[in-house]
């Protein structure tokens, strides 16, 4: 089965609102509550695709207890988060013609409850396969996902790390059947700037050569890259048109884990992550299967 | 027994930012939830005065049991909310150098839940004290707060009426025990400007005339007015630095009920009234009885 951890997850508390005024009382002309969290949308990608997994991570007092419920209405998802507290954060977006956001900081996670965490991980069956999402709440020891993934290294447990923390390249080195970096984060990462797809390229076989499985490279409106054993691919983009790319990148996760999971082939399972990625940005919510399906037919992939 | 009504509660969401940019993802230093609605703040300074005392209204969703939870902490809070599916609304509050809120308007109040409230009403036993604070949730009838005034003036039960909306002055003609207008609401009902306090008297005096049995116009810092069959009488803000006043007209609510419902004279319970208002705003939180007790004594009242 498929394991997702969601270590820093949040209700998005999205307000319209017609002219903000600084310093003064405006009013929301309508709100939304939805749930956030790159792990959490992993599995629900993950559900949508009829593929039963197992979410978990920490949540927190009453927006915890919201996000709980809201996940108890996946068929797919055995939800079985750390519970704490004090409350999940809450992000706020505000939108107007532009949206500006503010992220809570969230409550630090109790040390008892870390413990809890790692014993779900220290009982997880040799068929598991993990994946974890996203960044670390407050009492969370920066160290944790290298900690983890050197642990399911030594139980032979595969295992996808979506994280935008400086640890990325000491993750690679561990082993990973997948890491999935955008252009800005590799940039980051090599602190330095990529003239053109050749010196992406080159960063992509260095963290292949370092030891992960199959590297993403995500660029957004311009496709994807794959560089694994079987050599260095791209994806073009389907016809389509941006809704909204909150969550496109879990997608990609989720459509390559899917693929992964169930024996395709590294080139197939990385077109499934294409798609997912496109039918997320393509619509309000996270990908359907109907629309994966019907978008994976239109992508191009060339090796190159 | 006291009970009091909030129809339209919320979370306070504080967010502390450092400078927050437009259009950008910001992030919050510091969150705190506060539980918030005038009734609830009448409820807890009554708690605050050991007074037992039951809370009503309408509280919805993962946000209304929240405060569903927080109220339950109130050893003499009887916890009586009608509960509706769709969440109570968050209302946030952006703290830096200026103060922004933005308030949700929250989800409607289906017709069940109104008429579960009407049958708490029907059912109040004949010796209860009612306090009705505040706006009306959307699918409110407009009419509700006069609705449950004639009936609760048809069973002889005391009623206290805390509104901003229009209907004050149809409210005053059913014969509340208290109705509390500061300045600006009271021009705002009679839509003119009051030139000076003799004004402002004249306007207390009609509502008086009208039919409200104590009016209390407060004046934020320059005290407040209370104008009854006793005759007119003038408070003095007691010493003290002024630190939230968030609540404070909730508190003055508060102290007169508390005084009134054990049998004081309508001064003295005005000095209770004043007393609280002043002790929640010289606080970060509501009224103690002793920031109340202390305070009272500092309270100069004469008669105009």
């Amino acid at each position: 089965m498929i394991y997702t951890y969601t270590l820093n997850p949040s209700i998005d508390y999205v307000m319209h609102v017609d002219a903000i005024q600084f310093g003064a009382t405006n009013r929301s002309t309508s709100e939304i509550y939805k749930i956030g969290g790159k792990g959490i949308n992993v599995s629900v990608v993950l559900n949508n695709l009829a593929i039963k997994n197992r979410a978990s991570g920490f949540l927190g007092g009453f927006s915890g207890n919201f996000i709980d419920s809201e996940l108890k209405k996946y068929q797919h998802i055995e939800n079985d988060f750390v519970h704490t507290e004090l409350p999940t954060r809450i992000n706020i977006k505000i939108k107007q013609d532009v949206e500006t956001e503010i992220n809570g900081s969230g409550a630090a996670i109790p040390e008892d409850a870390i413990e809890a965490l790692w014993q779900q991980i220290r009982n997880l069956p040799d068929d598991a396969f993990v994946v974890l999402s996203g960044s670390l709440a407050k009492g969370v020891p920066e160290s944790i996902y290298i900690d983890i993934c050197q642990y399911l290294k030594s139980r032979n447990i595969g295992f996808v790390v979506d994280t935008a923390s400086a640890t990325l390249l000491d993750i690679a080195k561990l082993g990973p059947v997948l890491i999935k970096p955008n252009r800005e984060e590799l940039e980051a990462f090599y602190n330095s700037e990529f003239a053109d797809d050749q010196a992406l390229i080159a960063a992509g076989k260095r963290l292949h050569a370092d030891g992960a499985q199959h590297v993403i490279i995500s660029l957004g409106g311009k496709g994807s890259m794959l560089i694994c054993e079987q050599g260095i691919y791209r994806a073009t983009v389907p016809k389509g048109t941006l809704v909204d790319s909150v969550g496109a990148g879990d997608s990609m996760i989720a459509g390559f884990v899917y693929g992964f999971t169930i024996g395709m082939s590294a080139v197939e399972s990385f077109r499934y992550a294409a798609a997912a990625g496109s039918a997320t940005a393509y619509s309000r919510d996270l990908a359907t299967k109907d629309a994966i399906n019907t978008l994976k037919d239109d992508i191009e992939i060339v090796q190159l």
